[in-house]
């Protein structure tokens, strides 16, 4: 009985990590039925991460009512708690995206309900969290998070009050408050695939505040207030954050994470494999199937792909990647554990009409893998 | 040592079956050096057909000098005497539509030079003949051809010609003369690979002499003569070869083969399997690497790849297909003998595009290939 462990990467635009764990799953299943396989859907911190964490790890899921993407709201945010004992929450369940559609306003939005969640989480005893970064909506700088958590952020008045992108201009103090104690001994991983700094051509602002909403003024604005920030920070704190590669994450949420509770910034993936017990799991499998919407040169810079492959490599496990598109630089891959790169383009057609058929052309893929990898050799 | 025998089919419009046997040879090779291979280019009937021969089965080259495409005219033509005392001869080096560019005419063009050819070859010794048909400029119902060869055509007023295209009308009557001695104890195989009958909506004129220059009324006249021609063969030789699936194809050049000189039509893949021992060097090979430009449900009725997959399936040899595209019917030819079929394509990329790099994205899949299958199931 073969061991397959299928840990690909979603494919933007066409299919979810977990859609294409159940497509690999039935193909390999028609060939071998007694396959033992284990399905690791990846999160990418975005939309979807707890239920990823819940579906590859197992564990409890829970509810909490709390501030959604503007203040005056609230929502009711998910989370899940791992057998490891870590809770996962995502940013995109308390201001994502999607969340604000029509209503788009990133000099408003707030991480706040976030920093609640955090709270709850770690007042029910949890050491350790995960907090998934991506598909935020806001441009807080983290403030709301940290607001949340207990940190108190206080004008030139010493009025208190909870900065949002707009208004983080307006912060002259910060005071941790009880913030240091109650994370004392917890560990916050924030999940962040990007290397973003905080500001500047770069930044949180001028990359992503478009998609959320901003328009130009608006862009140039909650640039300059991160800037702001992350002076105070550098003189109230006495950290720099600024310029660490992801402090730029989910509308600077990223910096606030490090600056206001240690959070250590870690590649998604990286999260997973920890998280699932990728390394218990792969000695002595037959293939680690993994895959993702494109595999180019910069795959190889810390993408999932090679992620798992630099892992699996050290315990001589195969490494299978299933690929939307293999750019002529993929080949590097070869040299960091890969072991093979499969298309699954089964006709010579432009993107735009490959895509309705990617469910079907991925199965038949691995189908033809299953064929080829059972000839004796 | 593993035994690789390689018999793709041309890919048309990007790769000969010459060009796809080395690069397959070479991306086997950057894995298992040490690998037998046996590279078996495969002729379709048309242009390159004595090459194609050559290279596959070896044997020794001549020239001979004929009548070119048009009555006065002179041409080297090429043939191949196989180990097994086959000489292989190909129409389109008679007869070619390259010879005649810029001055086409199906209606006078001849395969005249093709009889002198077979006669010289066959006044050598040669038992065996196998003609390709492919390619050809003429639409002369093999008239030619078998004049060529000593047959006489003759008009209302008893008078000796070599009918054309525009004059096979004018045959009255056929003395075949000293071809049936000449032919005794010989095996004519002509190589077809359309079924077409030799007039008709379906017909030889009606089908390809438009791309051989004929416009809307020299195609008409031609397919009247083709009609005409037929009538004649039945009266005067007693045959009826006007439906024979393949009498129509080079200009109906199949008809005239059947009815001059008791020609055997045949698919050309099975000739060349015939002829390249495929049945003896298939036991004990690891794999039979094929391919077409593309596999689908036609695919499977007599094309090279099913023609192949047929006979090594006697064996228990795997056949892997390389195919351009993959079409979604092509899942039947699994039921053939077929192994594995991949795809060439490695991006999401239009037919335009990816004719470019199909050298490239042959030999990448060809190496994916053997990275899977060098894995220890």
């Amino acid at each position: 009985m073969k061991k397959y462990i299928l840990i690909p990467d979603s494919f933007k635009g066409t299919m979810t990590s977990a859609e294409i764990c159940d497509i690999m799953e039935n193909s390999i299943k028609a060939h071998q039925p007694q396959a033992e396989i284990h399905k690791i859907p990846v999160a990418d911190g975005g939309e979807g991460t707890v239920d990823c964490f819940h579906k590859a790890a197992g564990g409890k899921r829970y509810n909490l009512e709390v501030t959604g993407p503007f203040s005056g709201e609230t929502t009711n945010a998910e989370y899940v708690v791992l057998p490891s004992g870590a809770a996962v929450l995502e940013t995109a369940s308390v201001v994502g995206l999607p969340m604000v559609e029509g209503r788009e306003n990133p000099g408003l939005a707030t991480t706040f309900g976030l920093g609640q969640l955090a709270k709850h989480v770690v007042s029910e005893g949890t050491r350790s969290l995960i907090i998934g970064l991506g598909g935020s909506a806001s441009n807080d700088g983290g403030c709301g998070f940290a607001a949340g958590l207990g940190v108190g952020f206080y004008n030139s008045q010493g009025k208190r009050f909870v900065p949002t992108g707009t208004t983080l201009c307006e912060i002259e103090h910060i005071d941790l408050g009880e913030v240091p104690a109650l994370l004392e001994g917890t560990e916050i991983t924030a999940m962040c695939d990007i290397d973003n700094p905080m500001f500047g051509p770069k930044g949180a602002a001028r990359v992503f505040a478009p998609q959320k909403g901003a328009d130009t003024d608006m862009v140039a604005l909650l640039d300059e207030n991160l800037k702001h920030l992350a002076a105070v920070i550098k003189r109230e704190l006495a950290v720099e954050v600024a310029d660490v590669p992801g402090s730029g994450a989910a509308g600077a949420l990223g910096a606030g994470m490090l600056a206001f509770c240690g959070a250590r910034l870690k590649m998604g993936i990286d999260v997973v494999l920890d998280q699932t017990g990728f390394d218990n799991l792969v000695p002595g499998s037959f293939a680690v199937f993994t895959g993702e919407g494109r595999i180019d040169g910069q795959s190889l810079s810390g993408k999932v792909v090679i992620g798992i492959s630099r892992r699996a490599q050290k315990y001589n496990v195969p490494v299978i990647v299933f690929a939307g598109d293999i750019a002529d630089d993929a080949d590097a891959a070869y040299g960091e554990g890969v072991t093979a790169i499969l298309s699954i383009n089964r006709l010579a057609i432009p993107f735009s009409q490959a895509k309705h058929r990617a469910k079907h052309d991925l199965a038949s893929t691995v189908d033809t893998f299953m064929r080829v990898v059972s000839l004796n050799p």
